[in-house]
């Protein structure tokens, strides 16, 4: 699998179990309806498992152009791979949130409130204040970028610098970060803390004929690019700085 | 033990455990009753845990027919074998409700509904949709079987190819996904991606002289067989396509 | 550490941490008040965790009667360690209930309701049937043997048979198990499971002087001590005629 | 990264992380509001999870005062690096305790009871009792301690010796650890069982112009303090005395 096939694939896990756990929690009808922002941390965070596991051996399972272009920042990834990397993650992003609708149509159709439909595909800040959500998002991603940054190998402890790969074991960390930033600091602007995560399914969300949709909310939509690129960069400085 | 009763007696816990938390979620006078989707989504995934712990060193642990067909399409695992995989698997799933029945027997007699004693049992959608059912089913059982396809294992990473199997532990990356599957993915038809797991309890609700019980369902229950399967060999012809 | 002392310490763990949980879900004016059984389970589970964290290195941490003798059934265990194994399991059961008290008196003063009181130290049935609550027991208990001696080690891949210890690591795998018991199969008797985590409780209840306390419900004491001894043996007969 | 630096960081994304979580569970029109004790205690779990991936490899990832002395006393890390590694987890605190309000901010101003907005910062016994509160808190870091003292690596199991060091998976045991501590042993305090956890944000608290605020419970700021300590200073000599 081509590194970029892997991203594409990736993030497509990544959204379609993202997206898929909000629409099961807030659409109507559906057997997980109700519950709550426990269940759709944990899923998001299972949905970066999968995608690190599928994606990992093969293109290092950025899956955020937030990650990628941290990593380029930090010297740990070539700048030149770094467009394609991003184009596969918005549209791993889309196609990953287009198969949520597939699956999910019946309970969008149900659904009366367009503002849930929405909320399926992108984030929504619960208190709109421009200045204190890309806060959130800068803050949420740079945590993220920390602990990607600072994830160590494990190793034989005999001096000898043998490395040892987990092999899919070695996606947990990620994931739990993922889940600990959701539950802790999800709760202002549902943590896109990534850029394809966000424009990539809301741009879905705007292109289909979903019934009885609002607006795509497009002014609010940069926070949640911006926000992460910049956490994303600003980590990639400060790890650079105290390394 | 023997592959086939490794995968009798893993498919068996498999649905012991599933089963058991449908049970000890909706039916009455239950200690864990109302506990809801969050719930039973990490008990399968636990059950699907337990029931690799005990096959995986023996069989491999499909103890699902569509994971037998997609190993098989992928050329990951010889056809010769797959009936008895599938045969065992049947077996094993027909024996775990079967206990599930026994130890759950007073809370069936307690509950009045006869659909909730039902889904003990066999899956059942929130909507009903040919289509979308089946495509609910495929798209789960794809996101499961493309996993497997990419699950990696430890490795000493000297270039030396040493591989490392990680035991038990090693369990945990299936669970994961089929957690993250059911969380997000299960909320319209509930998830069965395993046609042993959905048909043979089925079987046992039909044969089982449960009080006050309603039909099995028979005109759904091709779709979790199906849907499941369809899943499996695409997947397989997909990872083919790309690997 | 001895094996006796190492058995007295993990199981007085895993009674705080399992009875703790109880005492903060259902007792009035805790901050966990109302949990559910997701809660009680997890911590259950995360009380097998620390208990065979901290006795696993030292006595192989059984911390459970059933373990210890369905271990020395299949002949992995000496039948002479057995009995000191046990009184250790009993002592160690008898401190951490008695511990939950000194933590909880408060709670347990501002609770009227003494069978909640008491369901903190040892467990009833939702429905009281002798033979099935045994059975429950038996079906549980079993389960738990049979991931026990189904567990295998992570090992160095290269057919030179090396073994790696996991380490603290390698404690999360009965933890799992536990958890996926406790969620299915406990909906019916609270799934003891063990011996001594019912008994030594329920002596502890019965001998500290609980301010309005019911009687220790001696009646149904012998099943959570019958019930997993059975299951342990039965496991290990199974074990031995399958492996 | 200094190691100074290093418990900095770590501490900082913990109580970010931890602080976090109850923000959005108790504040007003959080996305994940009511959550209830169950998020609380996982996301504290990832809060440590998270502070131990990024300090771990440069510090050890003590993030709390009562490790470092427990650690101390049991002859384990040097006394002369003490007070720096406590005033770092202080000043660590204090920083994320800081970020906690710079993102909830528009929360706190949405939520009308002063108690809520502190409970974001600092721990508050659910009953007040000195002794016994003392007691909890003690018995809360005996059990952390105690858990970390038996911690064991891997290792390669041929009588070589050769340990593997397990890299980011090798924080999931103190992560569990704590979880299981604040779903069982955390209802009566909150269990603090860190005094740069309670004190440095409580100071954070008296510092910050909050709307609204109550006083900072002074009165009882020196439990959460002196409890751990003891706590830990109980759990190395009790582990000297027996290993």
């Amino acid at each position: 699998m081509t590194p970029f096939l892997a991203e594409i694939l990736g993030t497509a896990l990544l959204i379609l179990v993202g997206g898929g756990v909000v629409a099961n929690d807030i659409l109507k009808k559906t057997l997980g309806n109700g519950g709550g922002w426990m269940t759709i941390t944990t899923a998001w965070a299972l949905g970066v498992f999968i995608g690190v596991v599928v994606a990992g051996p093969y293109s290092g399972a950025h899956l955020n152009p937030a990650v990628t272009i941290g990593l380029a920042v930090a010297g740990s990834f070539p700048w030149a791979e770094v467009p394609s990397y991003i184009l596969a993650e918005f549209i791993g992003a889309m196609i990953g949130a287009s198969l949520v609708y597939a699956i999910y149509k019946d309970h969008f159709d149900a659904t009366e409130d367009p503002t849930l439909k929405r909320a399926v595909f992108c984030t929504e800040p619960a208190i709109p204040n421009t200045f204190r959500n890309i806060l959130s998002e800068v803050i949420g991603t740079f945590v993220l970028l920390i602990c990607v940054f600072c994830f160590s190998s494990a190793e034989i402890d005999d001096g000898s610098g043998v490395k040892i790969g987990l092999g899919s074991i070695g996606a947990i960390p990620v994931a739990f970060v993922v889940w600990g930033i959701g539950l802790s600091l999800g709760g202002t602007t549902g943590y896109a803390i990534n850029p394809a995560r966000d424009l990539g399914p809301r741009i879905v969300h705007f292109l289909l004929p979903i019934k009885g949709k609002i607006d795509s909310n497009w002014s609010y939509s940069w926070i949640p690019v911006l926000g992460p690129v910049v956490g994303g960069v600003l980590a990639a400085l400060f790890y650079i700085s105290i390394k």
